[in-house]
């Protein structure tokens, strides 16, 4: 008898029961703000993950010793922020209950905002990590609360000062940096300086981390809505992610922004698959003791 | 002293004083389900159509013979269907207030409703005459009743049954073409036959014309959201749209989802703008008698 | 409890046992010997399938209505055609065995004669109908006999002579016309002239199908390796494949040459798509009396 | 010993001596004025021909029966189009001296200007056969007398009126269309209709056969700088070029404007080829009578 | 009342009698040898600037504290370059005679010949500051002397020998370097080492900075008409851009050879566009001395 | 008379007898795994190395002084890896056999085994030089021993243990590295440390270069097979080519893995070209001592 055709990524082929990890896809760009197509992110991801090896050189670890489920994408609805967002925190806490650790393939960076809020409920003291070329920070765009540009300005709503952290910035309207100068934010320019002393000080906390992947320099991450020159390199920000999820004790993270349609040399949808690769390597270390 | 770069589609480079016509664009794609993009379609078109001739050998008429102006785009909301409509509205009302004829270039389908609310305003025995792929005609999509695949439904909400005339029909779920044949909607399949009839029936009644790209086939339009195979030549599209420019009393149209990023060719956006062109100097013949 | 990933072609979502149709995928192109590809292609559909809709216009009928199953893509050792070939005829055994219809996805065209040999074996009096730009009856091709160029060639070796009916060939050597035109097989050029007849004579007899997408016209199918002007459209191919598909006794059949890589517009993945519903909507009405 | 590598047009492989129909290529596109890349036109022919059989179902001839030589593209200045035009009628002199048949591939259609003084020289009562979307009859362009837009006005500057004869015109300034009207050149709008019958009136003439390409249809001819809606079919071409290159005494001949880098899937290129083919069988029938 | 669409470099939006800087588009490109585009290099800097923000965190300044007026594409005459540079010349010198600052953006290179000759008649004195990845110091190329790889050798034959500063060659035939080093120019290859003491040279005297974007890598810059490995990044061109107009007395200077075709994901139009900002930012310092 | 169209590496135009270096290109890809496309990387390099200067600034040398020969590409018959492996070895046979060196422009990786074969012939203590980001060390792939994936797995039964020196290394499954490590072959991840040492042990014995391009980063090498993320700069990697091709006594080598059509922007064809450049360069030193 034949099995129905089943796509998950790569190494991560686990049951659900047996599972410590749950990737779970966000398909959503409605608020979009320049180039929309984040939405094909997870799914491309997931398809492209066979060009990868599960095996890490770097971290000496293979995606076939942990045991990671795929739940692939939720069916969003286009065009209603609210709505999305409900269903994406509705699965986020789904996983959390089952006491596996939920992480998030978008979309735009938007949907960050789901899991954070799912990710709080349980975690009232959580603390986020952020990496990204932009600064998200605004009070609204366009009119839109819900909206890519105001994603860890909604988060600050919910947690409060000084628990935001953002590393590698390099875009932004001047209003938002000087609203997170004012003490509501915590946000360094450009690279990863000061990201080991912030580990230092999380340490024991929950974290959420959140990685927009236009925190990378364009010419190896092309694939994303609005492209930064000037961002970090590939080895960077491998290091950067190792460094958190080894580092603090992750309660949720994601990974966002890759726009497969506007790379067609597929270099950043690959690059993304490493990067997911990686964390998921260095989060398998600690999984027994973190939810 | 110098002038400040100014971009407006060939041949429209009217004062507004003097127009008969006013094109505005609509650059809205958020609740486009398959592929977004037609954000793009507007400005793509006044940026390619200097590759266009302003003289149409198939009128014999040219446009610099007619007073069309073009106010360019609107900066709408992303992610925010009902306020992105309110301002579609909003410049619709503007443009008949001042006795001209709003032509709207989109975007995705769903803006036609905009500018279809400003004309009934004015028109109450308003039809639509609908040249599409899609019959667009569902009550709601994934729970969005704001959704370019339900925009003729919310357009038959406002104007009853029997006053809405499609053509060129191949794609739809099952529901949709038993709901129209309950008398709702006119719906021809595949091509334009019975068109002249539609005309004559309508002869000196306020019609908007609302043209979705996407009738043509992909071969000669593929830079579109979601492509069907099976569609109207070029040819056809032309007589039909001179058919309906010509033969009823125009009170508002558009020309909607043209997706350049899907075609690198650029034979989409070409063949939009020499649509345009011909509608325009369809419509430019009537102009004094229609609003 | 969450479900694991499952991707399948757009409708085909029956379970093993109750359905009459399976789907399998050969992801093979290591003889293509202009530009390769074709390995995407069965991949590209089940994913691309999304943008179709599940019902038929056409033939007012729903994918939903019936019963397939799509089992996905064999895993192929590239380079080795004998071992896929092998891999290819034991997947159309098994399902043969199951009392099911066969449906292979390709791939190049040499994929083809792994299910004929399966079919073959079941039916010793079998016929094959084949649509394609090109002869694909070569002797060999620089040596290689197991080639794209020769796979209807080895299909006669196993057949015999006036059992292949070739429609819509219009490109190949002088020596594979001359070589058919002695009897051995009945080809016609350029289009479907006289597939009704060869039908009619068909009836009742074993028939496989095996159509390679290039015997549409590149306009409306770019995405292939050997793209050949003068095809025939759209709508021929649909109803040639319905008057097949209805018309005769399918013991198997395949779609293949679709390469999406080559079309970044995704016009040939969303027109095979197309072509592979209506295919299945066809085959559906007689499936209980076939096998 | 090996060889030194040689690429031509497939089935070109003739020497020079024995050669009848000798194909030369200029890379130009200086005047170029909307989308550039018609440089690559000719390079991309012999290049992608390799995807071509050297046998026609259509004619049932072969390629390899003529004698054709391919002496590769010219080294022209760009951005000095009297330069350029001086080395390639310079070459098309070479050729016709030595008693064979000049075929050039272009390149923008300003290069024919090139190649028709060569062959005026020769044939003072030459007439000038041209397959085109656009007219190319403007008195200047933008300042500059040598620009593609020109090219025939340039042309009818040495053959006088009555000597030129248009089809499938169907763009143009309105001051092209009447300056022609005016009795100085045949134009023929849109299609074909009325080529026999020229052919007729020119029999035992010496033609020169300008081909743009962009005469196609944009669908099946994506590739070329200024791509026109509504076109004629390649079967329509290929009948029309059968045609012209039997019907009369053809003293030179072009293929202009395929620009292969506006269309990624190779479509355009490889119809160009196709062309190109079934030109030169066509010409090789009568090569020994016409020179 | 509606107004026209206006489309200009984000943040330019001052009136022209208040600016201080003036963008003026040299959309011209026929002398490109290898790969034609740059034409459309300032249109789409224009229209993609929307991607960025006003505000740089590198330099904390915002562009809507300057005032810059964007006049637009001259509408110029391809093929024909003495032509083209005459009509840039010309618009040079309308700035310069209005007391502001005329920024060129390109187009190919050979557009800096037309704004150095304008520059140079009101500063006899002039130096220029050239970054490129070229030398661009040939006497002819395939005959021509007004063509982008001779555009410097015509700026030394206005200015004369040790006038110009060459940073990040890394190509040019041998002879370009040779002739450059016999005391004409000053070239450094591959970097910007040297550049402080440059400009310490050249405190106090009027200099026009022309920056061919290929001097980036084409890691980050791939969208150019010829492409060269191993360049600058965009932060050592963002300092070493920085360093130039905040530390010379800049009389004019532009920004060419983008060619936006040649990158489908953008980044490219994105990276200029960034680095215009960062040079009008740095120059916006010191404009009311300058000139 | 005219001559027949040569198309040859640019510089690279010697005649046989007099070249010490003779290239030659295998347009196979059949077992690649992942994305095919290599087949293209030797055409494509020859045919936009145009865009190349033939000097080089680096080392001061030009390709003009030596004496290289091109002889175009192998006509290999794809599928079947055993035939185009001898044609490969029975090639550069040949050419070692006129006392010339061989230089192999792939294709896939596999390729390399061909030559690898032909000069472990004439030098039994031959040691292999690897640039590459995947070990290539599998036993088999999916049952295919002759693979790319298992190309120096293939060397090593030949040569023997530590013949192999692995230099960049960042991909692989766990048991690749592994069995390397056994003291099989001798692997160097992620970079080129130790190469000069490597070098120093290699002195005086022959040695065979293979250069898998994807060794590069993929944001300056995008058209590739399978691209991984963190590999060297484009100067890294010249800086190690000049340092094997002049530290070593190369008996044979080759650059292979460029696949042109996953790179619309040619910047990886145009990095392959200047790579190749140097090659040849720092070869031509000492080409009369090495064979």
């Amino acid at each position: 008898m034949l099995n129905k055709n089943i796509e998950v990524f790569i190494g991560c082929e686990a049951e659900y029961e047996e599972a410590g990890i749950v990737l779970y896809g966000a398909p959503y760009d409605s608020t979009t703000s320049y180039r929309p197509g984040a939405r094909f992110g997870s799914k491309a991801m997931r398809s492209e993950s066979f060009g990868l090896e599960t095996y890490s050189p770097y971290q000496d670890k293979d995606l076939t010793d942990l045991k990671v489920f795929d739940s692939g994408d939720l069916e969003l609805c286009f065009g209603d922020s609210s709505l999305a967002l409900e269903d994406i925190e509705r699965r986020a806490e789904a996983i959390l209950e089952d006491g596996k650790l939920p992480v998030l393939l978008g979309g735009e960076h938007l949907v960050t905002l789901g899991a954070v809020r799912a990710v709080f409920k349980r975690h009232p003291d959580l603390h986020v990590i952020h990496f990204d070329a932009h600064a998200d920070l605004r009070e609204d765009y366009l009119g839109a609360r819900l909206s890519h540009a105001c994603v860890l300005r909604r988060c600050w709503e919910l947690l409060g000062d000084k628990r935001i952290h953002q590393f590698g910035i390099r875009s932004g309207d001047r209003e938002e940096f000087c609203w997170g100068e004012r003490g509501h934010v915590d946000t360094r320019r450009f690279d990863f300086q000061g990201l080991a002393e912030t580990i230092e000080t999380l340490k024991g906390r929950p974290v959420y981390f959140t990685l927009d992947l236009d925190v990378l320099d364009p010419s190896v991450f092309p694939g994303t809505g609005t492209p930064e020159a000037g961002g970090v390199t590939f080895d960077q920000l491998r290091d950067a992610v190792e460094l958190v999820c080894r580092g603090t004790k992750i309660a949720g993270c994601d990974i966002v922004e890759l726009c497969p349609g506007y790379d067609p040399s597929g270099i950043s949808t690959a690059t993304a698959c490493k990067v997911l690769r990686e964390m998921l390597l260095a989060l398998g270390e600690q999984r027994q003791v973190i939810i």
